[in-house]
């Protein structure tokens, strides 16, 4: 039995959505080893040692360049990835620091640690910046509670898209001896990042979101020296490592990903064309009285809006709160939430200037048709 | 850029390759659903409440009632499913109680879980039997030395495809108020099987092993009264189930599971067959003087076999240890361990008739061939 998707042949803005499409390789990769355990026919025991395919020098050399780290591992996705990092550096007691616009998930996988969490507050409307200097200030309080184990710093974060100073958090952290993640789910395979020039300890990305790839998959890369906690060998199984329970991404997604991987290598170079694209997307939102939100000038493709004058038509629309989606949907434009009016975010990652205006131009004739009711 | 796999159009008879084999339909919802977040569309929040696709009824309704268990969910893998309930039970300086035929991820899980292990030991040569009896004794001593917090059974286990009787084990467990775990990686898929039947707490199974799935996915099972403890929500998000980290398999694996599962629902009604073509292999075998181990007659397609003679062929074949892999390879045969030739295993699940003996025929002729030189 196959279902349909019925989003096919839409533009699809859901920032979830744009990063991930499948490159024409990937859609044949999938085909080629879509098969169950199709990718281990010649293994010898670890995922990341097989050689046919070359899953090896993927993970140990092409990944670790791109992400510029000494060691990387596939993981099921970002989320994984981190757990796989608190997890392995949790103690009984212990928190964990993450920034007020962390992912959901990073809170989830500090609970699944049986971390505690502490929270580097944003500024709130309208920016919701994370101020770098923040960090010194609630490491300085959490370390009066107990052993801080990790920070973590979202770049960008998922609702906003704000990419705060990065660098400058690592060297903070550093100052007060604590490793940090950069959860960078919606940068690694969108735009350059490299895990040396921030200096950090570790940097996580996301394949199904931002590296064309199928899901679930995520990347996880780290300094040399956290590979020894975190990649615990298991006393039994002297050459399987524990967080991976031996093995981590056993299937298509890792063929799907090195299919893409030349291709989005070299997408990464034109990021500066995307940040355009986005700036011109913001700004002809806010012609149209829907205010941009997070950094400004805006310096991601993902991007939240406020749109007061939308709000205003649902209280009056025959839809309601649903009648943006629907008149989204009629001109085959999908990914803003259903029932979501004055407050959404969208990405404009990898759509065309054409396809821009035909985004902004039915926000026009939308606002403009429901001005006339 | 696509890779190829090099053994496209072999007879595979790698116990890991043989049940996870797309289907014609999930081969089309491979391409349909093969973009990064693409079941994501319609979400709401949590994968299994998505309603398009229709997530929400395969994991609320047709998954439990064929699992025969009151809670379902999609996991990355059987390992995952493991450490999922391992984690979730576990207590400091707790113990689990392994089969001792358990695969090795069961350890690593609960290696991760940081749970000690006690195992119930295998009868060794030539049936290495794991008897239900052997339960109450090791619970027994085990409960000595600390809490039990759960058993595991693997039905069957992966290296000799061995069915203990895991009924009688569930009834000792239950006995003993310790929950039961069944592995059943190589069972659920394959052959009529459901937690009811076995009155134990928790059923799990793989996908992409036994499935006719893509991977990484695996299910999980559980009676009621798990689920608050092993499917906790969090304290901040309150929809967002823990152990799932929010939700599991996000991407296309789930959907060729469910493209497979009318398929695989028939499929394992016809499993008289499998035992039936299993036996008759075994049988050919034995008449080749390759010796098969474990239950005998063998009731699982999964099999392990002894040949003295193809391991003294070895010692003066010209390619040495890898004589047997490069002859199956010449007759387009995969699935036997590169350099194994004494000891080996494999399935012959989902072959026909013909194929099982040109399998067969191939293993007389390299005998035959060798033994002339």
């Amino acid at each position: 039995m196959v279902f349909e998707r019925k989003t096919k042949g839409f533009i699809n803005i859901d920032p979830i959505q744009t990063g991930g499409r499948l490159t024409e390789d990937a859609k044949m990769a999938l085909l080629e080893w879509g098969d169950g355990y199709s990718i281990c026919d010649f293994c010898q025991g670890r995922l990341e040692e097989i050689r046919n395919p070359p899953i090896h020098d993927f993970i140990h050399e092409e990944l670790p360049k791109f992400l510029g780290c000494d060691v990387a591992r596939i993981t099921h996705g970002a989320r994984e990835s981190k757990f796989i990092v608190m997890h392995s550096l949790a103690k009984r007691d212990a928190w964990v620091v993450l920034d007020g616009n962390a992912h959901y998930t990073s809170y989830l996988a500090a609970e699944r640690a049986g971390l505690n969490i502490a929270e580097v507050p944003n500024t709130g409307y309208p920016d919701f910046k994370i101020e770098a200097d923040r960090y010194a200030e609630v490491l300085e309080e959490t370390k009066k509670r107990g052993e801080v184990v990790l920070a973590v710093v979202t770049y960008p974060d998922g609702n906003y898209g704000n990419l705060p100073d990065v660098k400058r958090i690592a060297k903070i952290c550093s100052d007060y001896d604590v490793p940090l993640l950069v959860n960078a789910a919606y940068a690694v395979g969108r735009m350059p990042i490299k895990l040396s020039g921030i200096k950090a300890d570790f940097i996580v990305g996301s394949g199904h979101k931002s590296m064309a790839s199928t899901g679930p998959i995520g990347v996880l890369g780290m300094k040399e020296e956290w590979a020894d906690v975190v990649l615990k060998r298991s006393q039994k199984y002297k050459n399987k490592e524990v967080e991976l329970l031996g093995c981590s991404v056993r299937g298509v997604a890792i063929m799907t990903l090195m299919a893409s991987f030349p291709h989005v290598k070299e997408r990464v170079k034109k990021w500066d064309e995307e940040v355009k694209k986005a700036r011109y997307f913001a700004s002809n939102m806010e012609e149209l009285e829907i205010k941009q939100l997070g950094d400004k000038p805006h310096n991601h493709d993902l991007m939240f809006f406020h749109a007061e004058n939308l709000y205003d038509i649902s209280k009056r629309a025959k839809k309601g709160r649903y009648f943006l989606y629907y008149e989204l949907k009629k001109r085959r434009i999908h990914g803003i939430k259903p029932g979501l009016t004055r407050y959404f975010k969208l990405s404009t990652y990898g759509l065309n200037w054409g396809e821009l205006d035909y985004v902004i131009n039915a926000f026009r004739e939308i606002i403009e048709k429901y001005k006339s009711d």
